[in-house]
């Protein structure tokens, strides 16, 4: 190690220190060649660029067969053929970047592989079939959502992903006994009612089909068809209601808490076995980053230059002020030696992930221009006003009537005008904080509270309606602020908002799910039922166009429009069949035969029993993290180093993580082991322990 | 303390040890004559007696006015006088045992006194007013279920609602940010949608009231209107679904999460200080018991000898064998001293809590009788054959065969006969079973699997068809038997079975507040809606006696039956409100007002938001416990002693607890300080921080 030149050192111990700050676990090549290879693999831009190719490949659904836009197939192939020829493309560059024999022990790998061979083959088929005038279906298109799991950097999402896998077996036991409790339920069911000659509202015999009764008590535990399903008995004798009782009390509410339980428990054990093993990882990179350029006086511990680490992170993070740069260093360097020790030198990593804002206080540009004019005595008056708190009371004020306004009718012209003025309130407000605070400040405290407000001013203008909808939404939105200065809501609302960017991992888990059972619906489902416009005379629009729906549930409701006849009603369908409420009504009547029934119990079962469970738990973890935990070790001293340096800047300081790991390591930091970092040296990746890692990521020291 | 006569000694010794067993916190006197109403104040007998007093109380809404089966007024007012004059026999006689300035400090007799006498008010009242022929409410019957809470010895029920009244503070702010929220997206509601002139599936102007948009969006959020509240904006425009998706996403997912997430970690906080709490009062206790019976030898540290302590025993627990008590004190005095210490006798309320069922393995009576016979080849065949593993599963094989004929028609004489055949081997295996094994032993380890089937067997001939339905469930029941030889089903099985108590705990919290509802509900809305019977052929059958319900959903699906008219069909009511599914159609349609909705609105945040995801916690918590702690300590010590003393016995052992409160300390044990009991003399029960006790339960020492 001690051979490599210098530069080149300097180019590694940097790929290790960002591989450890966004907690990449890639095993590289160390050639200089590979390090440049590397670099580039993980160049924003081109992360980018495969996110916007598999997000166009995901859209081809809207314009293939059965399409919201219909493009003739040629069109299309060419697109998907473009897209697969990136994500091979990006396939190619992470084999050269890491060495052969890894590259085809990686699962993900040969994932990809697989998914782009096979949509070739399904196209040639497809194309084939369809100019010799056969019925063909594009099936590979149900894998294209995988390749938003294994392509991307999207480490929560396969983490995600892990641990559902992971809970699978527990979830599986509890549901086998669940089944089996509605199926006995079913049973007694059906000696107690159907002999009674009972009848459903519809006129149809009520309990009398096994099969039948066993789904339509899973859907009572969905409590879809409550009370409905209990009428006919309970009207004809109120110790029935007894039945229905225990069944809702064993089979909604303990069942489906025990799920909840079980999903939970996993998830938390899981989670934590691997936010464990990351940040030993982590721990890892820094440690090689710090033997590459560690330098050893005598008998004594080696130790990290001042003038080495600013190098390093210079080409770390080329955007940093000298003045972060110089506190990250004066935190690192408590006692200032001048040189740090390999405990110090880890934290690298974590203190560049904390977000830290760096302003100097500069003077109102005012100041400088108008000086008399600035510092008169009026002028300083209005100044303080608007530094008072009763100023923002005022204007919180303000929104609140502004609100009841938006609430009246518009119809009267009074009204109409009282909006300009509040319109002339509101820019009285922007520029009388223009002028007392100095405007960078002003921008960036106000970021977000003052961008709708910007785009009311742009967008009045705009004649378009669905824009000036826009403004009215973004107009009640300031109604926000005022709830945002009580400080009892304001740390529900942060805690809210810092648990939103892993809600955009499960949002992608729900993608992923919803497209492949979007796909398989379409195909199966697809035309079945039509969505006539309002104004449409078609006798069919009674029933939805299809006749088994006449005088159904279905269409009286005007339900025709949650079809799959394209990839967007199909996910709108399935986002309510995931509220639950209703579905048994919104496609069963329609289809009277069993292959929906299964089709839509399985679906129930992964989103419902599984996903929906899996971001209860995280919401519920991080919560219980957001009440318990307040900041962590690195950023109270960061704070304090801040306020001793007096540095003669405004540190606006934000609490939390940049990224969604920092959070999740927040977690599950009071369990983790601190001797974890004395012994990283033994961290051995062919363990066999860490053979659940897709990317085993080091070779041993 | 040291000369009070022995045997008052003993008696106050086992009082303490008794209540430390039980978890009693009343402070008594310590006078002999004190010390026996005490007693008596904690007989069975007596609890039982105001349990019984308290049901009758509480059924008498059966008979009252509007009465399932009515009785004169004059039936109803003399049994509750009698209910009434039994609790204040109680609280007399508590009176009596406890000291009088402690009585008055108690808010629980306070509350008592006062329904005690709110109660006789009102009936005077009532009787005048219905005399003089005038309307009259009997307002007083709300109160009945809080004698529930405060009148008997419901530990449980009482922390239940301690540990709501302490989560309400937190569960107040997330509900008003929540209301802030549904109240903004009904504004942007009224401003997207309320002008393009849609119309609802019943033909009304939709989403133009903002106070009905409120509302449509509050049931939206328990899902019980998806998707047809979204129907016409999705049919008008797919856009629109978003502002809906955005809607359930924070409302529903969310916001309902955070709910779950703010009850549960303040039921995990304060349910933990209270069992500390609960464990610091009982150790207390034991050292006062320790303190009445210590012997002091010189300088060594004080003691209590075998034959005290078996003395002891015997008065707390006079049913204990003495091989059950002589296993206790084995494992009390490890080192066989012939006396233990402070440490060890304080161990003894916990010891007397643990079930141990002990048996001495005799032989098989018909050994004793018939040796030659039972003792000859074929007979020891039979025995092996019977103990084989085999023979049970060929009888969980019969079981299912069994329950696949029950689903099949019985119509069919074949089947029938099939039916006797299955009870003819059921005969057979109970015959095998006690021929083999000794009958008491058979007895104790089938007691659950075979009761059914005992009771089938009598019951069979009995005429009923309400008995024979009963009879079926119950055969189905044996189901269970063949899952639960499989041993992942069992943990969750055991489980469920373990938290089943504190479940009825729950269901009593949940009987108070139904019943509050239940008699508000029916004072407002009696009699507005009626349930014709199916042979009724009155024309207002087709609008439940309601002309505001002509047409309506309501009447349609035959909901006539759920109304307020009686206490029965009103809890029946609740619980369908519980579960949520309909509850807008269910009732709002028949009153066209706001008084309703925000009853309803209540009934959800009370018992859906609260109560039901204090449930959930409580379920949450039971199962991490269950995973994660295997065995108290001192049940494995128990264990052992028995493996070692090999005892002659074959003990029956439950693991597990028998109380309620044995659960909740073993879920909070690990976080139990050790050093408690070191300073439990300190315990100060006149400290503030325990004013949040109800019974303040010692004087300092």
């Amino acid at each position: 190690i001690a051979d490599v030149s210098p530069i080149g050192d300097f180019d590694l111990a940097a790929v290790y220190v960002s591989d450890a700050q966004y907690n990449r676990n890639i095993f590289f090549d160390t050639t200089p060649q590979a390090i440049r290879l590397y670099l580039l693999y993980n160049h924003w831009g081109l992360q980018i660029l495969v996110y916007a190719f598999i997000l166009v490949d995901l859209a081809l659904a809207i314009f293939e067969d059965p399409a919201v836009v219909p493009l003739p197939i040629w069109v299309t192939s060419v697109i998907e053929l473009v897209c697969l020829a990136a994500f091979t493309a990006r396939l190619v560059h992470y084999a050269k970047v890491i060495p052969r024999e890894r590259f085809w022990k990686d699962p993900k790998n040969i994932c990809i592989f697989a998914i782009i061979l096979l949509s070739l083959v399904d196209m040639i088929i497809y194309g084939a079939l369809k100019a010799s005038g056969f019925y063909a279906v594009r099936w590979s298109r149900v894998l294209r959502p995988l390749l938003l799991v294994n392509i991307t950097e999207g480490r929560q999402l396969r983490r995600a992903f892990r641990s559902i896998r992971n809970a699978l077996p527990q979830i599986l036991y509890v549901f086998l006994l669940f089944m089996f409790s509605v199926l006995m339920f079913s049973l007694m069911a059906l000696k107690l009612f159907g002999k009674r000659g009972l009848k459903t509202i519809e006129g149809r015999p009520y309990f009398t089909n096994y099969l039948e009764i066993v789904f339509d008590l899973y859907v009572l535990v969905t409590t879809a068809n409550s009370p409905d399903i209990m009428m006919p008995a309970y009207n004809f004798s109120v110790y029935f209601a007894v039945f229905f009782i225990t069944y809702i009390l064993i089979n909604t509410y303990i069942f489906m808490s025990v799920f909840l339980a079980v999903v939970y428990n996993n998830y938390k054990k899981y989670l934590k076995e691997e936010v464990r093993k990351l940040v030993r990882a982590k721990r890892h990179k820094m440690v090689r980053a710090f033997g590459v350029l560690q330098e050893r006086k005598g008998e004594e511990e080696p130790v990290v230059s001042q003038a080495c680490w600013n190098q390093l992170v210079r080409l770390v993070q080329p955007d940093i002020s000298n003045a972060h740069r110089e506190l990250l260093w004066s935190v690192s360097d408590d006692n200032n030696k001048g040189c740090i020790g390999k405990v110090a030198f880890v934290q690298l990593a974590d203190l560049l992930n904390i977000q830290v804002i760096m302003m100097k206080s500069r003077p109102h540009p005012l100041k400088t221009w108008l000086p008399s004019l600035y510092l008169s005595s009026p002028s300083r008056l209005v100044c303080r006003m608007v530094q008072h708190k009763a100023f923002m009371y005022t204007y919180d004020l303000i929104i609140l009537v502004n609100a009841v306004f938006i609430g009246l009718d518009e119809e009267d012209p009074l009204i109409a005008n009282v909006e300009w003025a509040f319109l002339v309130l509101y820019l009285l407000e922007i520029l009388l904080k223009l002028y007392s605070f100095e405007p960078r400040a002003f921008f960036s405290r106000h970021q977000f509270w003052n961008c709708d407000l910007s785009k009311y001013n742009i967008q009045l203008n705009c004649p378009f309606l669905s824009i000036l909808d826009i403004v009215f939404i973004l107009r009640i939105l300031r109604l926000i602020r005022v709830v945002d200065n009580i400080k009892r809501f304001r740390a529900i609302i942060n805690t809210l908002i810092k648990i939103g960017p892993t809600i955009l991992t499960f949002g992608q888990l729900i993608v992923v799910v919803y497209y492949i059972f979007a796909m398989v619906g379409m195909e199966l489902f697809k035309g079945k039922i039509r969505f006539f416009e309002a104004n449409s005379t078609d006798p069919d629009k009674a029933f939805c166009g299809n006749p088994l729906l006449k005088n159904s549930v279905f269409a009286k409701h005007n339900y025709c429009k949650n079809n799959f006849n394209n990839v967007v009603s199909s996910f709108i369908l399935l986002l309510e069949l995931t509220v639950v409420n209703q579905w048994h009504d919104i496609l069963f009547k329609a289809w009277e035969n069993t292959d929906i029934k299964m089709f839509f119990v399985l679906f129930h079962i992964v989103v419902v029993i599984i996903i929906i469970n899996i971001f209860i738990a995280f919401v519920l973890e991080a919560f219980f993290v957001e009440y318990t935990v307040d900041q962590s070790n690195l950023q109270s001293s960061l704070e304090k180093k801040i306020e001793e340096l007096e540095l003669g800047l405004s540190a606006c300081f934000l609490p939390g993580y940049k990224t969604v790991d920092g959070l999740l390591q927040r977690m599950f930091e009071a369990d983790l082991d601190p001797e974890d970092f004395a012994e990283d040296e033994d961290f051995d990746p062919n363990n066999p322990s860490n053979l659940n890692f897709p990317n085993p990521n080091f070779d041993s020291v």
